[in-house]
Order: C-alpha cells, then structure tokens, then sequence
C-alpha cells in the first residue's frame, strides 16, 4: 500500500501498480442506476452502434469510481480526498475490458506540524495497457511520526 | 435541458439548476460495492465516530456521480464527456442530505466546422444551499446548424 | 400455493394470504436505479416533505413488483403473465410500511383442451390492514390433468 | 416532455416518443432480487430453455418498470400516479432487446378547478418496431395556469 | 416445502429438491460488491485466465448464499440457523451454470418439550449434476404439536 | 495481510485483525436480493418484531459473506477456497452493528512440494467485541520458495 508509511518518509516519484478489475455489462448498468446517468451511450445499445465507438462504453465517472476503488488507502493516515485534477478520458472502456492503476507520489506539502497534503498521478489503464483515464488525486494525510 | 439547443446559439453565463436528490445510507452501501472503495469513513460507523466528520459521509467520487446524473444532456448533441478540471470537496455530505446542481456555461470553442467544446462550470449543493463540491466539466459536443 | 393444483380443481373465491415484506429507503432507492424513475416524490425528501403527503413514498411499479414477488407460482404450471387490469393505488406507502398480499381466485377460463387463464383479484395491504393497492392479473396455465 | 405545459393546452393525441434502454441480464437479475419474484422463466436458464420462448425473458413488471422509468415527468405538475388500466403483454422480451415508449394523451378531464386527471396511452416496443406490452396510465395533475 | 409438516412427523432420509437457478456474471459481481471480496478469480478476467480454472468462477460463499436462497423455510417453524458443517467445494461454478440444491434429513434431536434442531444434508449441483459444494446446516426449530 | 508471506515461513498461531463494517438494513435487503432468502426474520419487521430478536438480523449467510470480505488474500499465493468448517451462529447481528473479524493461522499442511493448505479459524466480532460468529475456513495455497 504506497501510502502506509509516514509521511516524512514518502518519496515523489515512488510507483505502486494495482490489481486488475474487468468492467462488465452489470457494472455500467448498476452504475447507472446509482448515478442516474442514463446518457444511451451507456444504456442503448441501439444509439451506441450507430457513434464512431460503435458499442456501449462506461461512463466517465465509472472508471473514476472503480480507480478509486482500485487505489487502497490505510485508514490510520488518510483524513480526506481533498481535490482531483486533470481529469481526461483518453480511451473508451468497453465491456469486458480489465482496469488496473498504475501511479505514483508526485508531490508532498506540509500543512502545519501534524497534516500534509500527497499528491498522486494516477494512469489507468487497460489489459493491452493503453492508459484509458489519467488524474491527479489530492489526498489530506496524517502526519505521523515515524515510529 | 442547458445543451439542447445550437452549438452557436450557446451563449457563455447561462445558468441551469437542477432537480433534487437525497443521499441515502444505501447509496453509500452500494457506491462502496460498485467502486470497490471500502474506506472506513464511509463504511464503518465506529470508525468515522471517531473522526472530526464524527458520522459516515458520502465518497467524494459518489458525489461526482450523483452530480452528473443530475445534469440532462442530449442524446442529439452531445459526444463524449472529454474533460473534468478542479475538482473540490468543500464539505462533507452526510446521510440525508439532499443534493442538487447548479451550473453555467463558462466557455465554448469550436472544433472544426462540425464539433466544439463546451465547458460547464458546477457546484453540487445541499439542501442548505451550501457548496459540498465544485468542479468544471468539459463536453465534445456536435455542432449542429440551427434549424 | 394457491396455483398448485389442477386448472378443473380450481375454485373461484378460493383465497390466499402472502408472506409480509417491509418496504425500505434501500428499496426505493434501488427501484429508482433499475427503473431509471427519478420523480422526486421517491428521491428528493425535500421536495416529498413540501406535498401532502410530507415524506418520499414508494413508486407505485414498485409496490406491484413486490406484490408479484409475494405471490408463489408454481413453475409446474404457469405458463406466462398475460395482462393486468385495473390497478388502483388507493393509498401511499411510507419508508417502513410492511406490505403482504391477499388475493382470490376471481376467474376461469379454458383455452382449449390444454390451457386456461385465471384471474386473480389482488389485495396488496399494510400493517395496518389497509389496502393501497388493488389490481387483478390473469395467468395463462397448463391444464394439466389431476393425477 | 409531454406534460410539461399547462392542463389547460394539453391536447389529447399529442404523441411523444422517449429515449432507448437495454436491457439486460444484469437488468433482469436484479429485477428478481428486487421483486422477490424467482419465476425460473426469468431466472433458470435450463427451464427456459424447454419452454416455448426457448430463453429467459424479463419480467412483465420489469418492463411496465422500465416504461415508467423512460417517462420523463415535470416535478413541478405531477401530483400522483392513480390508475394504470389494461396492461397486455404481446410479445416476450428478450436479454439484449432495446425498449423504447410511445405515447399519446388519450383524455384529459377537470377535477375541481385546480387539478385533472390526465390519461396516457402507451405502447412499449422492441428495437424492431414490435410493441411489446401496452398500458393506458392516468395521473393527477396540477392544473397550473398558463403563464 | 421440507420442513413444513410438524418436528415429530419429520422422518430422517426424506429428501426434496430445489428449483434451479442460473448463475449469471451480474451474480458475481454484484456478490463482490455485497460481500467486498474482490479476490481477482472471481473479479479479473485476466488473472483468471491464467490459473488452471481458466476463467471467473463465482466466489464459494456466493453458492452457499444462493443455496440458502433456494431451500425455502417455513416462518411458523424455523427460529434460527444455528450451524453450518463440513462444507466442500467440490467443482467450481462458471458464469451461465445453473445450480440447484437437493437436500435431506439427517437428524433430529430435541431441545425441550418445545423445541428442536433438525440438521439438513444440502447437496448444491449444477446442470450436469455434477455437486459443485457440500454441506450440513443445522436449524433450530419449534417444535409443534401435530394439528 | 496475513498470508503474503512464503508458506514455509507461516507461524501457526498468528493473529491478525481486520477493519470494521457496519452492517446496514440496505445490506440485509440488498442479500435478499442476491441470495433469494427472504426468510422473514430478515425481512419482515412486524414478524421480527413477534420473535425473541424483537427486530430484524442479518443473514447468518451475508455474515459470513462480509467476514471473508474482510479478509484480504494475496492473489500471489492463494489459489482456492477449500472447505469452511464448524460455523456457529452465537448471537444475532443487528441493522446498525459494526462487525470486524480476527483470525488466525489454526493449521498448516503440506500437499506436494508446491503446495499447500491453511486453515484460519476465524471470529466475527462486533463493535462491542462481542463473537457473533465462528467457523474455520481451508485455503490452498501456492507454497512459494522464499524469495
């Protein structure tokens, strides 16, 4: 887990790879029961056959969503998910398509004695490896002695 | 609908509010099923007790999706979700609360004679009318001539 | 099992009672996402407490889904669900309401010598005994012969 | 949206035709778990198989759910769902169909100066066209004035 | 239904069988989501594919879950599971099998003049009646007087 | 994680303790859903409300679903669940109790040179420390050289 150790010790630039999830048909359609996001790209099959991607893909925020899931963070240092920036979709995801993460530290900034801010860029990507999403997540951390 | 209508006809300032929605404890139970994030902040009553927050709160990427599920978007214009920029979490979203979305058009740019970008500026607020998230999102949109 | 014996040996007003079932916040939230029916009255408590009724309500496809639910078919025998007729929503159903079904043999009807419909009168009750839903719904059989 | 104007204007015979929903297994799967209604036609794909339809369809209230759910209705007229009349069942509907809904204003009538019922007729057909299951649908509607 | 006749009319060996039930790929995930087992053979198609099962398998605790779901309990009888024993799984379950349970009588014992456990010998088989998992699960129940 | 460490170096008697889940009322209606066991002590209030429970629990199956949930095994080394012995149900886990698991190394074995198994006895405990639930669980693991 790339954030289970203090925060003094945290190195910018160490890389953490994830386990692997495949995105299925049960998965956009629950996704868009839960978000209320209907948009037929997603739901029709009928509408997506006939756009350039010429099939169903998952939404935007699901593959946000499942990145999230996809990056454990230990309960002892993180206090909250500050921001997330640069968000671009660089690929469609289909059904059947595996995700896995691939990140690392990019930045680290003190915020008094006790808390600090960790910056991670975040690339997800797909079994051929193509990057299909990439961020950077901002997460507010404990500050713990290295004990 | 604020994108139902002609690409050049858009005009930058528009504003949009959407319906309603309250976030329930099944909600949070299920984002945490479908994203795969079980951190204990919003999974585990005892734990988030303990932190300032002192309750379970929603997660930061629920609240993303939730805000775009509140937002229509027409099937007829509208491409692909390209971009999302500056996200903030500004306040904690508690059981119960009830969220909706106010937006503007904050800038659009053509694309060639067919396509442009549209950005929307949005605040997710609760029922007090207080901000819990702000974020810019970025569409590929058709630019359809006025009929 | 009301439907578990022999097409000739039915008997009109012959009754049955179902099984209770109570309806949860979880319930309507999940009908929300599978039906993609977002009316606020079942998810913007704000919005429910401002119309008369002052709290979200089931959707009344929910309240004839659970009904159906209630009701044990044997696989034996039924052949389809035909038609419903009538159904009436005669009174709100509340977060915590417990519903079950009572229901009677209302009609039969051969449909040559193998198959018949029968009509079910259905009462869907609360814990206090009051109707909120009524409807009937007529089954296409197997006319099996009594063994 | 179709009832989106005031009582007043509606004129029966205006039609309007909605967006398109997959649906799908997971669709159906959870329809079960949601219904409680386990009829092996919808959920064993062995009997199925051995039945005239030759594979498992979706549950007619899962279709009557996913029609309502591809309504669109202004939270700002709409008071109740009251009635739903003759629903028929004209053709199985299968994993991977795409439903669509057509509908017309079939009545219209006054009940006290400030509210009406309105009465909709709907079709809900296949990707080719094929009505699947009709219903007729009366709600109670604000009678707000034109503005 | 087994257990739906009185505690001192039950005779050890009877034997009954369940209807069937497919399990379906929405199964699974939905199971990881419910459950939070992630584990990557029942979540990651690749990973999968690379051990000697060759592709997904449905998590263990799913078919008990399932099997429990299709052993139907009479409510004016069972008090409560109390045990589970020497469960097996023998063969693994793939997306699109289709299990059902045929169990029996393998003891009984009183607890009391008014009370009793009855343990069940459940065999969960899929469409080629092959036993996928093996158990004995052992219910207390009150024990009625025969009517 | 208890067991990302290389079998030969296994120590029996290791202990390890999970994070905590609490247990939702939309769990317990979301495991109906997916497993089929409406059994209504889970899911009926006004029947709980008659038992000795006085309310609803939880599924001693959906309890021992969320104990291997939180659980995590290495997808490097494990490759099967085998077997779940002696599962005693020892009090009932309410909607609102917050469950954690501790476990630990019961029993190694051998099987081949590659191989092999371990067995964890494993408590389910709630936010008051209290045992709700106990079983010992058989994994086959690879037996990796130390690296």
């Amino acid at each position: 887990m790339l954030l289970a150790i203090p925060f003094d010790d945290l190195q910018t630039g160490t890389r953490w790879t994830s386990r692997g999830r495949t995105i299925t048909e049960a998965d956009i359609v629950r996704f868009a029961g839960i978000s209320g996001d209907w948009f037929p790209l997603h739901t029709d099959q009928e509408y997506a056959a006939r756009t350039d991607y010429g099939a169903r893909i998952a939404h935007g925020m699901l593959i946000l969503s499942v990145a999230t899931g996809l990056i454990p963070l230990p309960p002892e240092t993180i206090l909250a998910l500050y921001a997330v920036d640069r968000v671009r979709f660089t690929r469609p995801v289909f059904i059947g398509d595996t995700l896995h993460v691939e990140m690392a530290i990019a930045r680290k900034r003190s915020r008094g004695s006790d808390r600090g801010f960790v910056t991670l860029a975040v690339d997800v990507k797909n079994q051929r490896d193509e990057t299909v999403a990439a961020f950077s997540s901002t997460l507010l951390v404990r500050r713990l002695a290295a004990q």
